[in-house]
């Protein structure tokens, strides 16, 4: 088992949904494939919710730059 | 097969028809010519939709840097 | 006993609870499980309390990435 | 014939009119002179335009900041 | 005796009360406990006064980043 | 001659007039003293320019950091 | 003498008066102590000019990170 480090947690997520809080307010899920360093992250089945929106757009697999991410929830 | 990291998708999206969304808002669709690991991206007759309209502008060949990247969806 | 440098600080706080002011005037609080040199924390049982709203979403186990942090508190 | 990544495609533009959108939403056009791994780009007979405005102002040769660019287009 | 330079003059304020301006437009005040090479602080018994407001929040001791750090005064 | 990089055209400048734009929207104006890798300019005899505002403030010998500058003109 | 670099012109005033404008409108001024590598300047017996306010107020010995500068001026 890993340390709980925060690249152990996210790579204990691969496979899993996970929820993401952008920089602009813009809200992601998916399920994570894949992430670097940066932490840019590789969604699969995407769904992007902008501000205030109650309905996900289906947006299919999507990176997301690392730097735009203030929070990974759900894991 | 590639391991589905983040470049590793972006290199199997060239050729391809992706769309990024920006930091100021804009969204370009285009076909994806090449990258670099800073995330800058060639698109190949890419559009460009300002925030809030319909209607894409015909911007050619286009250099996107990858610091205005927050995501990069359709792949 | 450490020398109550930054980081010797949060690591002292690891299994306790913290609180985190982001840089969009989140709050979050949660219990401290590890975190690396990028202050990038995981909290887990977190709670999350956006901008002029007094009740927190739980949002279990959740990456914060260091650069959105302004300060750590309750330590 | 190079491989078409970033900054081959800049330097094949050397020489020829290319079109700036800046951060702050500022247009600038001019020939393209030279450029560094920051993508500093350095335009000869460059104009301005500035957000909302259809003439441009002549600026002669113009250093411009690869940090403030967002694409460049027109390649 | 030491040089002056800033993190010279950093080190001779520890122990003592000092004021941060955050970029936020926050003021924290507290003991200085440590700090290290990217400005990130150490306060003890921390106040936090928000934009506009007269009367501080006690906050206990506070890992403050560096980055959101306009000056540090009362040295 | 040099190859006209952009570190190369801003050396040539020096002793000349030149013009800046800063990301807060100022221009400033003086003569070229000298720069560094960071884009760090000292101009002499520069006057100051706040948004709107036709008549420059004298401001002497000054010290512009790189990373507020957008683009530097009139080379 | 020295070559006039930015640092150079910063390492002759020390002693000597400054004014710094930083990113968000505020002006300090006081006797340049000692800086660093990152612009991290230390002032004594310096003045807070708070945007659109004519009377300074007097903070002492004071660090200013060198990122939330634009200017340095008075040299």
């Amino acid at each position: 088992m890993n340390q709980g480090r925060p690249f152990d947690v996210l790579s204990d997520a691969r496979g899993k949904d996970v929820t993401l809080q952008l920089k602009n307010g813009t809200v992601i899920t998916g399920k994570l494939l894949s992430f670097d360093i940066h932490l840019n992250l590789v969604l699969e089945e995407a769904k992007e919710y902008k501000t205030g929106i109650e309905t996900g757009e289906e947006i299919g697999t999507t990176i997301v730059r690392g730097d735009t991410i203030v929070l990974v929830k759900g894991l």
